[in-house]
Order: structure tokens, then C-alpha cells, then sequence
């Protein structure tokens, strides 16, 4: 890696429920000192869940980072080294009530790698089985169940904002032949 | 918005180059109190370049967060006050060289909704007219044209990583009807 910036320092700035915060002191490529702010996130899963009537299963959530409630696949943090394949059964099922008996994994990618580690997973779910919904004592959301052309004209008028979530349901698109 | 949350108190934890974090104190949909951990990030445009030749232009490039070199489409900070639409051009001249007279918005999203408000809104880029490059004094990369059978190759190999990257790829095999 021709490109390596090599850690002189590290330090911690913050420890928080979610993320942690370092500020790495590196050598950069042409020899000089710069910084970098890193964000460090256990990693995530996401999960584009088709009913057997073929909709598409949204959830709506305040997000306050953003200050607006979004429309996202299911999706949530991976706990202390659970595999993520384990975790997508896992938050569909809590976050939606749907247990799907496998999933297909469809890229996992770094969501801002310009300053964070956060790796998400993203599964396509089929052959659902309703069970019970069982969110977190700090999670509140709904849930909406969208046909593909209802997903299109969203996706056409800008309506879905989450990048995991239009990442997502791009894959399935062009994997099933779907057409914007 | 049904599910907003109130913020109590907002404490400023950390002031970067690039990113910012602070600490809110929130009152939840059921009057319970928490905390919500933000990253506060100006924003960014990202640019799927198209060569006259249908060649994809891909940056190679460390980044610190991952600890390994990715292959991502253009892509930069807004600067303060920036229109997207000028930074999406000036990003993609100054990254590889080449200049766009126009550009088609394809989506805004954010990337990290859980935990920053870092919008990525990504275009697509064609009839390109080669200048020169001038990227920032930290800032190393490398310049790789891809036909689409490379990056559909690539992307079934999970070798693109970066989420816009993905993103903007997907969104431009939709439109133009590019089969995975």
C-alpha cells in the first residue's frame, strides 16, 4: 500500500455508547506530520426484506443526528463479536417482527471512510415468517410496507435519504432487473 | 414527526479539522431521557465520471479510519457555503484532472444517519475535457479508468468497499440499464 499513512500517535478523545473518537498524529506518503480524526463504530448490518407479496419493508425513525425522521431498511449496530450474519437475523426480527430463515449477503461497505471505521453489512431477506417485533427501550419506529414502484418514485423524488438504504435496494434492483 | 426528540442539552466535545462531536441530551417519544452521540460533518460531493471512451474514473487512496486503500469515485468536503453543484465540479477537476461542464445530480443521502449528519450527494459526470489535477497538500491518490464489465466484476468480488462509491455506480447501472 504505496499510499500507508503510519500512526506516530494516538489519542483518545471521547468513549460514548455508540462511538469512540481518536485523533491519530501520522506520517504521511512525502514524510510530513498531518492529523486525522477517526470515528470508531462496531460495524452494522441492514437487511432488504421482501414479503411474500414482494414489498419492500421500511422502517421510519427519528434520526437525531440528522434532525428528521428517515425511511431505512431494518438495520442496527453488531454487539461485541457477533457475526453479522447473526446480527441481520437478529435486527430484522427485533426491528420488524419478520424471521427470515437465510439471508443472501449483498456488499458490505464503509459508510464514511473518510473519518469513520463503521462497516455496514447488507443482506437481502425472502421467505419471511412473522413472529413479534421486540425494539429497544430507546428505539421508536414504524413500519411501512412499499411495492417496487412505489420504491422507484421515491427514489425518483429524492425521498429516500439513507445511503445503506438506497445502496441496498439499488443491489436487489439491478440483481432482479428492476428499472428506475 | 411523531417520534422527534427533544434535545434537553447539547454539550460540544470535540471542535475538528473536518468533523466535530458533541453530546445531546434527549427527551424520547415516552418522556425517558437519553443521550445521542452526533458527528457534525460539512457535508460532501462525490462525482461517477464517465470518459469519453465509457471508462469509469476511480481514486485510489488511503484512508486512516479503514487502515487500508480504497478504490472511490471523486469525491470531496463542501467548502463552507458551497453550493454542491460548484464543489461536485471542483472536486472532480482538482481529484483527477478532468473538467465537467455539467453534472447530473443522481442522489443526496446520509451516510451515517445514526450518528452524523454528513450528507454525500453524488452526481455523474460525461463529455469530460482533460486539465490538470490539484489535489490538497495531505491529500495522495492515484487514477484508474474501469470499463463497466471491470466494475461489475469488482463489485461481485466485493472489492468496492466505499458505500457513495457503490451508491453512484448502482444508481448510474439503473439508469442506463446495466445488468449485474
Amino acid at each position: 500500500m504505496k499510499f500507508k499513512e503510519k500512526t506516530i500517535e494516538s489519542r483518545e478523545i471521547f468513549k460514548g455508547k455508540m462511538i469512540n473518537l481518536r485523533l491519530d498524529t501520522v506520517e504521511l506518503p512525502n514524510g510530513k506530520i498531518s492529523t486525522r480524526e477517526v470515528v470508531e463504530h462496531p460495524g452494522a448490518v441492514a437487511v432488504v426484506a421482501l414479503t411474500s407479496e414482494e414489498k419492500v419493508l421500511l422502517v421510519r425513525q427519528y434520526r437525531k443526528a440528522c434532525e428528521e425522521e428517515l425511511l431505512e431498511i431494518p438495520a442496527g449496530k453488531l454487539d461485541p463479536g457477533e457475526d453479522p450474519d447473526d446480527a441481520a437475523i437478529r435486527e430484522l426480527e427485533e426491528e420488524t417482527g419478520y424471521r427470515a430463515e437465510s439471508l443472501k449477503k449483498l456488499v458490505s461497505c464503509y459508510t464514511s471512510p473518510g473519518f469513520a471505521d463503521e462497516m455496514v453489512h447488507i443482506y437481502l431477506a425472502e421467505n419471511l415468517t412473522p413472529t413479534s417485533q421486540a425494539t429497544d427501550e430507546d428505539e421508536f419506529l414504524s413500519i411501512h410496507h412499499f411495492s417496487w414502484q412505489e420504491i422507484i418514485e421515491m427514489l425518483k423524488r429524492g425521498e429516500l435519504k439513507d445511503a445503506k438504504t438506497v445502496t441496498g435496494l439499488l443491489m436487489v434492483m439491478v440483481q432482479k432487473g428492476v428499472e428506475l
